[in-house]
């Protein structure tokens, strides 16, 4: 069993074309032999954003500080710490910090070999 | 796209053998039609727990509120809010409230048809 704060995740900068002001750190994942789905911390700084895109598998996320607007297919919605986002596979989405602190969340994808997709 | 508060997530009893003072909401799952895991949130009453037992899935675990134990096949480990917990398959595990107030966490399992065991 592995119990490990968050703050002890390396954190990293994410460089993915569209993305802006954000980190992420791999709290659940292939070092620590995770086979079905990974959980990821995601930092956003004010006015900053994830990629507007879409990807064949699904979001599960949990809004854990901060507040912001994620765009989805039927207009924007707002979210706030406390809330809990699912994206479907193939669903265009951004999340977007829209306050002035900082906004984190853990987001979690399926493993990429071991699911249905 | 779902965006959804915790708090508006039916809470149920967990009758289940073992389990103690155990109350808990789906928030991502079958309902959804979420394909590969389901994130659960848990809410544990001070002295409660849940059950000493093991199976053939996995947990992604978030500590959310509160304090307590996890005891595991290496011992009992302390955790807190903001501690990341993994418990591999197999591994007997059981957590328990060890504070005052309510202890919140999310635990992920994957969903019992789609993926690997």
């Amino acid at each position: 069993m592995k119990v490990e704060s968050i703050d002890h995740h390396e954190q990293t900068d994410v460089d993915m074309e569209g993305a802006s002001g954000v980190r992420m750190r791999m709290l659940v994942g292939p070092q620590d032999g995770a086979p079905n789905f990974h959980m990821r911390h995601f930092e956003v700084e004010p006015g900053g954003h994830s990629p507007h895109h879409q990807h064949d598998y699904e979001h599960e996320i949990l809004i854990l500080k901060g507040h912001g607007v994620a765009k989805s297919e039927q207009g924007d919605r707002p979210f706030k710490a406390g809330d809990v986002i699912f994206v479907p596979a193939n669903e265009k989405h951004q999340f977007q910090n829209g306050g002035d602190d900082p906004l984190e969340f853990i987001c979690l994808i399926p493993a990429p070999e071991n699911c249905a997709r």
